[in-house]
């Protein structure tokens, strides 16, 4: 029994992150995941927000939309309704909570990254997908701080990537799953990884049936297989610059 | 080495479940467990969303919300800000999402549930409380329905409670977060179960740490133990209505 | 010819106020009259509106709001709303006005205290209740300050209580009206008073007729008796600390 | 000791009300009050709010603003803000309330008179004003329904009109405060009345002081004094439909 | 073939400017241009914005809003919709720009000048009427500072109006559209000229048809006819004023 | 003297225009000039907004918009504002008003097109570029209908694009202005024209000066030069569609 893709349980769609892809911000890329894809940027800022100024630590704080033709229906934009919908919010506190766990904040200084996520293309995963570009768009910017003498190091403990896993139909584990097979997931469930295959944030909601204890742990080895092959995406994105992440490993 | 209120590892809050709190709604408790209290009441609006009219099925809808000084700090109203906050909007759409995995929606009819939980008084775990106390709200309103012979059979599948869990300083893995505990803790997870001990959500996240499978495994055994406790508060709650979801459990 | 609920004209419904009701809040409340009930609290935040800055005075503020289910059918948030309705800002506006006509704002130092009144059950009169709870939680919020040593005397001048009267059927004035009477009152009027009975506000509206000189003195008479009965329940609340406000009344 | 600009405590600034002030609108006043000038509009619409439709009632309706530069200092409007402040909303309120007494509800037919008071010019007393200019332009629209054959009657049951009256320095009661006056009174009363000089609405707030029973008669006394010189205003405003007001008395 | 109103094609409707028409504001004026009246105000704000401070040049900045029935039909307020049209957006951007480039920003001082226009009556160019009008009141304003010394000079470097034009039905060119031919015009274009014939800016639309460059040429020719018949109103309106704007073309 | 990129005064920046970017839009491109890139597309809807319905006529509107790193400093979303700013609303009135005037709205049959124009770079002329893609985005859309027999024909009646022009230092007329080129000009001017060079819109704005009759018509014979590339440029993103285009000039 095949997916709806042809893939096996276990295959991710074919990725592909372009690193540099708009030239005013200090970190870019566009990632695509299948048909999914995204425009990821890091914008430096020198200051922090209110509740943190002057105490000598960093903030990285991610807001995410979608274009209104992203989708097969067009979509509202959340600009012309006026206000942000929960599944924005959700997602964009997701992203900045993420990564800001891989990051030294106070070796970073006080500074604020701010993330861009903007889906160009929805097919499934945008929030998943979102959160592994955007690592790379982040690396990208700390490096130039490195490079302009702003920090010492580059302030990053470890490589973060996501994925979604869901069980389908006939209880079948799915990795990866797309826009079809996710709207037909018994249950679905992001994963958020590091480099050492530590968990950073689980969610899984059964959204049309519960799951048991072993399930999730089948879901869980799952993921861990797509996070690995996601970091060696990130790594060939960001070809010299992972030797130092490979320092930061010991902050 | 005892936890800040002297509780075991593995012990929960004093919980009180209040049934009928309220004159006019159609179920309503007031949940207290430890010093986090609840107002939880669910209305029946004789109608659904419009994207589902015509369907023939029920919705469950729920709002969250805190009074300005259920806090140490007085927060800010919502209606006075002119929006909701990220969290409130996770919030709600947690209870709203795992409230409706245990209701069989066909057989509810066409109307909506709406769940309203305000939090009084807070000292953490006030997004679990809600769940486990807007349950008992919601069997109470749909008992209603039977007893005004709108509803042939309580169209209710499962228990269904919320506990946090998290691992504090020193690694050690607990169940039920107060306040300071939740500041404090390295990983916070809010676990949403069955009667059964199956999961319809969980959510775990590193605020300050990652987490390894085994520690997951740690806290999930933790969360069983509350969940089974709690659901035995909410039998107690609901007196002889639990005869009804016995039926249930077979739709 | 008796009311609905038996009373005499004249009559109050039972009045019950429980100090020290909330942990956190530095005063606060719950107050029930007949079947509403109202948490009032009363928070200290040490500074004053940017209009007031450097004048030394202190400053009084008021929130009213109504749980969703407070009422006999679901009202929807003003949160959700985004705005807040014209009713509540004029509750909210009465609420502040009158209660700093019995303080001495400079004896209270350059500080805000908020009052919240949030109504968890309806049944008539929640501005009126809710101005009458309100006292109470400021007076022991500001009874802290004493204790605190912030300020020297209890800076209260006066007690201050408010009830409705109104215009029955029959022509007949009524005391204290609930939801079905305030519904079908021809003449609806709020009277808030101090402790020597001196008016600090009154709001008379004829909704469905006019009304007299005459008319209007009968409901002053009647407001009167209920406002020196609800200063009894102040005071009883209130406990000791009503010597301070004894000492105030000379300031 | 006499007022600011040399007035008698009972004496009224100049009153003038312009009829037919613009070409649009079906009834339309410029009232002025001293230097308060109101432009007063009334509207007909063919239809209710959708809570009344099907009732065979019309209904009455109220907006006030006021031009940025009507007042000393430059205001912000409303529409830049986002949102009407509470004051506005009182007024409007108010303004819609006290209409809809004088008028026969169900002989106005299932429509809408929307009611526009614009302060062009602001010293004091602007709502007291819009409501007396107000009056006029309804009329005015309403005689157009009779014109037009689609009211049988005037469906008028009184003349309203409207003025502030207050407790200056030296506990002097005065009639019609303007700004420097409205600022500085220790007790500040709006009264609306009819013809027959019934009390259709008070409103007395003892801003800086409380007020006594005596207070209050002595202010009511001063009150019919100026609403009887104002509707002798409005009736020269009027002019021939004075006749069709005095057949509705007997509705 | 003559227009609707009688006029001929070079004609405009008649125009006049009442000076100083309210009390408060620094600079005021009633414009009618036939039945087009608009009441426009100048403020003066001794500060600029925040992205000005420092620089020791002035800014001026407009506002322009409707009455509800200003318009044959009544207009919803922008303040009750909660939020400005896009209509009135590029109105009050089009009025500050236009009247920035004949004002000296830094002989103005770091102050702003806030402009208002309120139309109270509309019979089609109401937003050319008001920059026409607002030059005047702008220059009164000036003129004040001028008169309290905080200006040396009046900072005024040219006089500025505005007309429409539009090719009517049989492709006739038209000055000064009323309501009826703007509503049928096929290409309307706003013109704002200098007292010297320069333009500051035009917009042209063909609404329902195209337009070539000879067309606009004719338009243009019309509009110079206009533009230097209104700078004479406004010279009348201005009185002695004039002289320093005279002194002020030098700058 | 050359340009700051080495352009000569007449001369466009690279043209590129990519048709068919995405895979959810009816029609879709992505269109850059120069460094400015924008992604539109139209997206068709089967009904009209409600002020159109039953008329029988088709409707065209459009929203544009920047990602928050299109720029050189990170701007602000529009939905974290919770509004849309005055120069976005200009900007996408005149997108949709543009393209409506190429378009036979009642051969298009009682449907909307949506076009979006998302600015994923920008550096200078983003509105120009949006028109000037969004064109070809719909037309793609439209040629959708034809091919599934919705319409009967491309209801097309002409090309249309959209370039700027302006006045540089020295006095020198520049065609496509890049973002320095921008912030520097003197005069700044938007032509949209048709492929038939006649105007459908035009607006110039002395920004730091005034311009004469003589300068607008340099700036126009630029335009004509600018429009009649760009239209070459759809052309070949097109193909075989600007057959059907053809036979549409004689509807």
């Amino acid at each position: 029994m095949s997916r709806v893709d042809g893939r096996e349980n276990n295959e991710l769609r074919k990725v592909e992150i372009i690193p540099n892809y708009l030239m005013h911000a200090e970190g870019s890329v566009l990632i695509s995941i299948g048909n999914t894809k995204v425009i990821c940027t890091a914008s430096i800022e020198e200051r922090v927000p209110p509740f943190m100024r002057g105490g000598g630590k960093g903030w990285i704080t991610a807001e995410y939309s979608m274009l209104p033709r992203a989708t097969e229906k067009r979509t509202m934009r959340e600009s012309t309704k006026g206000k942000v919908t929960g599944r924005t919010m959700e997602i964009q506190r997701l992203i900045g909570r993420t990564l800001r766990s891989v990051v030294d904040l106070e070796k970073m200084g006080e500074r604020t990254i701010w993330i861009d996520c903007d889906v160009i293309q929805a097919d499934g995963g945008t929030r998943t997908a979102s959160i592994t570009g955007a690592f790379v768009a982040m690396v990208l910017a700390l490096q130039k701080l490195v490079e302009n003498k702003k920090a010492k190091i580059l302030p990053v403990t470890d490589y973060l990537a996501a994925i979604s896993v869901g069980v389908g139909e006939e209880k079948m584990p799915l990795l990866d799953l797309n826009y079809i097979e996710d709207s037909n997931a018994e249950v679905d469930m992001n994963v958020i990884m590091t480099g050492s295959l530590e968990m950073v944030e689980i969610q899984g909601t059964g959204e049309e049936a519960t799951f048991s204890r072993q399930q999730l742990n089948a879901l869980l080895d799952l993921a861990e297989e797509g996070i690995l092959y996601l970091i060696e995406a990130q790594k060939k994105a960001l070809g010299p610059v992972i030797e130092n992440i490979r320092k930061g490993e010991n902050l």
